[in-house]
């Protein structure tokens, strides 16, 4: 009987893990004893604070980020010779708008299972509470970093969402949000609607939907909290 | 002070809602008094089951679903004159993939607080779980019920995905999950991937990914389950 894969979700920021993590995946993160995760460090202080005692230097950690290489992702199977194995990213969910999606495809070639604890999505939780289309959206990733790519990029997604109807959820790093949301403005329609939604799940979360030409009127300072944009032609 | 809108999800199946929502969500719902819900009575199992103690009898429900109308959604808005109301589906995620969106977008329209909780989403755990491109992903909502209309969809939704390198979620109501299973094998490519999530966080659950080639050589049997489906070209 060979190891499963679980895939366990982290905290959207500096929250206690109890505060947005079920009992299961708390339980779960808890009991492993094998990790492949974003970063170790950060890992590590996430497992400390979903309450695991004691063990914490008896666990085992890789590395999957942008530096890992196909080699090394296909070498990870030997992992699962031992037991189960926890994938663990950032902050929110694993395989979702980060690179751990090559292990999860890894364990589906080799017959491995997979599963996928609760926990949350800031994607989701934007896209909940931004009062746009809930049934009908897509995730683009981020928008390339160049300015007249960006703002062609952008002219594409209000396009695409106008002829589908489909709410476009955008991410941009966190230092950039200012001259992203300055962006959004110059480009998108007067009536095109965008949320905001900036530290979700924390106490300072802010998510309000506007116009763009409301937005214009009163512009948010977004600075550099965690941010996901909703934008719906 | 007026109300604020919590979102409160629900467990995606007959399991315990302690498994699968964390402490805070749990606690949101058995605190809020008026409640705007999918259906009244699958509402009040929930937070029965959720821990409501002794004065379920004294809670206000209101039902929001595919036969409100707009008029009936406006006059909702008086609801948080008195206090803060709970959103809550029939299973899953409120406002994704649903009706609810429609008072999440009254609150934003009339400055209410929206505050989104942390609950399982069936369309991000078999995302989660696919090995599919996280980074990049669309739910198209419900293809149209007519065989034909509905195969020419599959096939629109294939061709975005390969031009976008976008997964393509969907669903299907669960009596035709079998019919439209045997379409997705019928109608594309032999090398297009096709996630079945059946079952998401219940004991039976079963998520696997395969070729539409290697599908047709061992078919998935779904039956009536709750299932999400994801192609990516």
């Amino acid at each position: 009987m060979k190891g499963r894969l679980y895939l366990i979700p982290s905290p959207l920021g500096d929250n206690d893990p109890a505060e947005v993590l079920p009992a299961s995946t708390l339980a779960k993160a808890r009991e492993l004893k094998c990790f492949v995760v974003e970063e170790i460090r950060t890992a590590r202080r996430f497992l400390s604070r979903a309450g695991l005692k004691g063990h914490i230097e008896e666990l085992e950690f890789h590395e999957l980020n942008e530096h890992t290489d196909v080699a090394e992702v296909e070498a990870m199977s030997e992992l699962f010779e031992k037991g189960d194995v926890g994938l663990i990213s950032e902050a929110g969910l694993p395989a979702v708008a980060d690179p751990g999606a090559a292990l999860v495809d890894l364990c589906h070639r080799k017959g491995l299972e997979v599963v996928p604890m609760v926990g949350p999505s800031s994607l989701m939780l934007a896209l909940m509470a931004s009062g746009l289309n809930g049934q009908s959206f897509a995730f683009c990733g981020y928008l390339p970093a160049k300015t007249d790519e960006r703002r062609n990029a952008l002219k594409e997604c209000e396009k695409r969402s106008r002829s589908l109807h489909q709410s476009q959820i955008i991410i941009e790093t966190p230092y950039r949000n200012d001259a992203f949301f300055a962006d959004l403005l110059q480009c998108l329609s007067p009536h095109t609607r965008l949320t905001v939604a900036a530290d979700i799940t924390l106490p300072s979360q802010y998510i309000v939907t506007k116009s763009i030409e409301e937005w214009r009127r009163k512009p948010a300072s977004i600075g550099k909290r965690p941010c996901v944009f909703i934008v719906l032609a």
